[in-house]
């Protein structure tokens, strides 16, 4: 946001090594700009953190940034915001990393070796040795291969690895798979087919829509381990990448220009759901950025295969009006019990109360034009923000009675 | 619904021969999961007839499920449950159903000869000999030729079956067609072009494409017969249907699945309006499942071309919600009287005064909207109410002063 | 609208000589016929402007349309009423026309030597000289260079002259350029393929998608030379022009059937915006037809690329059902400092307070659903009206402080 408005990346301290970043600086500048952020999830969540977990009151403004800076560092400084501590305050049931398929999951170990009963989990995210569009894609098979201790570069091994690593995932505690789908195709190829594309994607040679065609296949691959595993699916599809290439040249990565596209969910899940959806033991939840897909392809998809549950609305969408704009347009075809309820998706750990409070705002709001409406009564109404709030994410991932 | 969350089809006794289904126990089962349908319009339209037709006002459930089933049970073998006196107590002024090219409406004919006063019509729907794409089309377009006894292999007397077929359903009080459009293109062929497809399509010999090209031309074929004739024209448009190949493997289509798709209707009903879209005695209502070209394209369209009326949102658009969406984006440039007002669409006959309940309520609400916003005072409001609840569908259907 | 229930054009006295038209006959056509417009905003506009521009507040109606015609009639007669009176009593800042790059803008040096201190801006329109789908291209370009002594069958000296255009309009007050984009594609050429394409557009030798590119190599060109010379660049893309090609015929151009259609904002801008997009001195203003792509495409993009803005509601979706839409889907991703306010791109002088007053009606019902939502305070919501309503317009086309 403030890039939008002609602040300089290296101002905000992106693309600067840390130590030669001034972040009071940095916070004053955002401080003083704090108008620019009015009616954005951001504000929101940030004025929420400020005061519910900080206890600062006042408003954030260029008079106040300093002394809000103070406020905020003293409180770091103290037990009482330590992880553990927050963990505990924010009263989490569960809190789940997302990690590639390399990692030693190192850090899970330690919290899990420790006496601390605090419930971390790890989600296998395999893009990186899934989708052959990615430029470390062969580097990571290989890598893969060598974890593992097989010859990756054989189809029927690499298959055998990802089994291995989805395995070594579970018995660290993970209960989900995660993908990040940018083009949606999941026909399944014919095994001399996909034989083929994979050798050729170890050379680093196929066309964009080879490796989209091969990924897709190892997507429905994927399904299939989830059926024998049981670990539950979540896909997020349709973001296009890095679409500033100044940006990206310069600072690499996941520093703004992603963009959401167009969607066609009924083509393109239907490789996968024929293949494994009407199994109603799998759970695969599918997260959209192209709203127009909700009323028109993705609720009345839900309302039927056994397998498909919609994740709440994901990313930009996350705020008062897309969480409205979702219930106002899946439920009428997908029921509530067809969906996901709210993961936060936070990478901001001292936000997670302030995602939590937004939806459940939004559900209360939900719930209260229903009410009006004469949808539901108040007792169903209680029921259904149980379900949203608590329940349904517990269910959906699997989590339930453990 | 049920079917989503695990339920098999033989559970609910589709694909169960009648005589070995349970209907008792497949009433339980939708009671005692009646709440996976919350906030749906199913649950609704059954809750609104539950009440007002049966004068159940117990909360369906697992517990009340027996005796709610010998309430319905009861009331069914009583005489005031009769179609008929259920048509008088609904006081319905026409009941249109939907009826196959090739149908010889005899039931049609009883109560045309009956002592009563109802008025049920037929509405010709000739896809099954209109679109080569479906699997009858050949079979069907012969049998068109049987009953008409005309050569239909050849092209004329194939256009003159249906010009004869389509007088038929007038004379026995039809005032309107239907058509089921999958994929819309309305392209006018050349003469020479149309002929030499409709030659192969008897052969089973067409491409996709080329199949969706020939229906394209034969549904402008139809709008000039309309012209002719002044029957309304009906397309529901852009539908996926049986899109779970398992389920259309083992009970056949029309049992869920159908899932909706994206419509360009400026270019695919560009051939057919510039053909006869500027006659203004002419009527062509349009359903869509994409209800992102409301604002975008049917609005617009409905605000120029004399010939087109928009039709109410269709069937998972058919809800509280969606009526809502539907106004809010159609009003401002279509205006109220370019709107063909509500047809229930149902299959259910018990449910014909739930779902116009439903539809009435949604233009009280939308209507109460425009008054807090200063939009109309209340003494319009009254008269769009009037006309949205019930004249537009009688001057859309040409069924007025009748 | 009238047209959509049957009125003949030259009922309303399109396509008839002036001389022949009898205006009262088409006014009362108009009167007898309010109710068809109902829930427009064509009516409210109107309705406003009876009332406050007029002070006729009878109801437009058959029985009234005498009368009223005569107060108008009468209206028009006093000097009050004559354009630069209304300019007063609008109390406008501003008044910007669009003209096109051939005009020699006599009107406005007439306004601009006179006496009368009232603001009225050109705003460069080269669409005639800059698309070569447009009949009129070649014949265009020609008159472009006698205007500026040039040889523009050269493609320097084509860029040469559009560049003194530009520096013509800007000596005469324009602060903005505008663009109409049927079709959106900025990807920038390569110069020798520009020059080869430039050759063949001057021969009418372009296939549709060729001239659609080189119209896009062209507005970079375009957005090149306002970062030269600090003109706004405004693009309106999106519109199937003229779809009645029976109306066309008859009629010409602009009389009706001009319908939206999809866009894609993220491949569409690319060219451009990986251009110029990262210069925070840049102003590009965008406008949609398609809504789907406000929360999808345009809000995230204007929340990060530093020269994007978001111009209001345009054409069918001016109205306050799109505008709450508007809201409700861009601010959450831009927030309000990327919007460019309200131009109201009315050719209804007398339209304008009608047209400021709905906007800030909508404005106002949007801040109350934020307050109440408690998304902001009542203070922050009287800065956003502020900026909404009058300041963001002033800073987006350069016309603050002046």
């Amino acid at each position: 946001m403030l890039y939008s408005h002609g602040f300089a990346l290296e101002q905000l301290g992106v693309g600067v090594p840390p130590e030669q970043r001034n972040p009071r600086e940095i916070f004053w500048t955002l401080a003083a700009n704090w108008h620019l952020f009015l009616g954005t999830p951001s504000q929101q969540w940030m004025e929420y953190t400020l005061v519910n977990v900080f206890g600062v009151t006042r408003k954030l403004s260029a008079e106040n940034a300093n002394g809000i800076y103070d406020a905020i560092d003293d409180a770091l400084k103290h037990p009482d915001f330590r992880p553990r501590a927050l963990f505990e305050r924010f009263n989490l049931d569960v809190l789940a990393t997302t990690d590639g398929a390399l990692d030693d999951l190192a850090h899970h170990n330690i919290v899990r070796k420790s006496d601390w009963a605090g419930k971390i989990l790890p989600t296998f995210r395999p893009d990186a040795v899934l989708n052959p569009s990615r430029p470390d894609f062969a580097q990571s098979v290989k890598q893969l291969g060598e974890i593992c201790d097989l010859d990756t570069e054989n189809f029927d091994q690499y298959l055998e690895a990802l089994r291995i690593r989805r395995q070594f995932f579970k018995s660290r505690g993970a209960t989900a798979t995660d993908h990040d789908v940018p083009d949606l195709t999941t026909d399944l190829l014919s095994d001399l087919e996909a034989r083929k594309l994979f050798s050729r994607a170890m050379q680093d040679d196929l066309t964009k829509s080879e490796a989209t065609r091969l990924y897709g296949h190892m997507l429905v691959q994927m399904a299939h381990m989830s059926v024998e595993d049981g670990l539950v699916m979540q896909l997020h599809v349709g973001c296009e990448r890095s679409t500033n290439q100044t940006v990206l040249t310069a600072f690499g990565p996941d520093k703004g220009a992603d963009i959401p596209k167009r969607v066609n969910w009924v083509s393109g899940l239907s490789g996968m759901l024929n293949s494994v959806g009407n199994n109603s033991e799998l759970k695969i939840i599918v997260f959209t950025l192209d709203e127009s897909s909700y009323a028109r392809e993705l609720a009345p998809m839900a309302g039927h295969w056994p397998a498909l549950r919609l994740g709440p609305p994901w990313w930009f969408h996350d705020s008062l009006n897309g969480i409205e704009r979702y219930f106002d347009q899946v439920v009428e075809s997908a029921g509530y019990f067809n969906l996901a309820g709210f993961n936060d998706d936070t990478r901001a750990f001292m936000s997670i109360p302030a995602r939590h409070d937004l939806w459940r705002r939004a559900v209360a709001l939900h719930l209260e034009k229903q009410v009006s409406a004469d949808v539901m009564d108040v007792a169903d109404a209680n029921v259904v923000a149980r379900w949203l709030a608590h329940d349904a994410a517990q269910d959906a991932y699997n989590l339930r009675g453990d």
